[in-house]
């Protein structure tokens, strides 16, 4: 656990922030540094699959030439939704250290629990880290849209 | 329902195969037409992110200019696992036909099913449509990797 990770989530998250995009950001760590940073870009790319995890994910797979992220770490602002904790799973990343729960779409225990007995393994969780740094910027960026 | 389109997601399956990956293929369809396909590459990309439906929706998204796929129905030969799953319901399509079921990992019901009150609208699935023709692709492969 670091919270120097999660504060270049937060940084990541500040970069979708300033694009007018839902503030979310990640990082993955293998063997205590940072191999990889994604934030949210589903508008500005019109792309679906442009979420934060799964830039990450998908930089760090480019960076270790292998679809295979074991003994890798990641920090996610937000708790991830089906699609990135599915990206997860397959990309058999090790442990996830999440910021703010998402009741409606969270599928680390909030809306949806993963679980697939003979299937994958389950990454080791930890949510609610740095929580109020997370949830603040959330926050903001609703109450924003509100106005 | 169209068993052509269902054709063309076993081609696109096929092209999996000949580069020796796991045999999944999709195909989006809007208004009649086919706008996008995808098959599984992910041991040629070296990407957990490349599945057969990743890879489609990547692709219909960029085709419409949107991370939106309203009015879109996916044709896909297995059932898809949580990443592609979630994919599927953050892009927003209408309707999945899918051809094998997967106990292990099939996120429409098999494995687990996705179920989010008052987050995402979960789109019709018709699961075992033309399932014999996919699922003995998979099992040819299968039984080819144990020889």
């Amino acid at each position: 656990m670091n919270r120097e990770f999660m504060l270049a989530a937060l940084e990541e998250a500040k970069k979708a922030l300033l694009k007018g995009e839902v503030p979310v950001g990640a990082v993955i760590v293998k063997d205590g540094k940072i191999i990889a940073r994604g934030h949210n870009r589903r508008e500005e790319r019109n792309n679906a699959l442009s979420h934060a995890e799964t830039e990450a994910i998908y930089e760090a797979c480019n960076v270790l030439g292998s679809w295979r992220l074991d003994g890798c770490s990641m920090y996610v602002t937000l708790e991830p939704c089906p699609m990135c904790a599915g990206a997860i799973l397959t990309s058999r990343i090790k442990e996830v250290y999440f910021g703010a729960y998402d009741e409606k779409y969270g599928c680390f225990g909030s809306a949806v629990t993963m679980n697939f007995p003979g299937g994958f393994q389950t990454p080791r969780i930890i949510g609610g880290y740095m929580t109020d740094f997370c949830e603040g910027l959330l926050r903001d960026f609703f109450k924003g849209l509100r106005k």
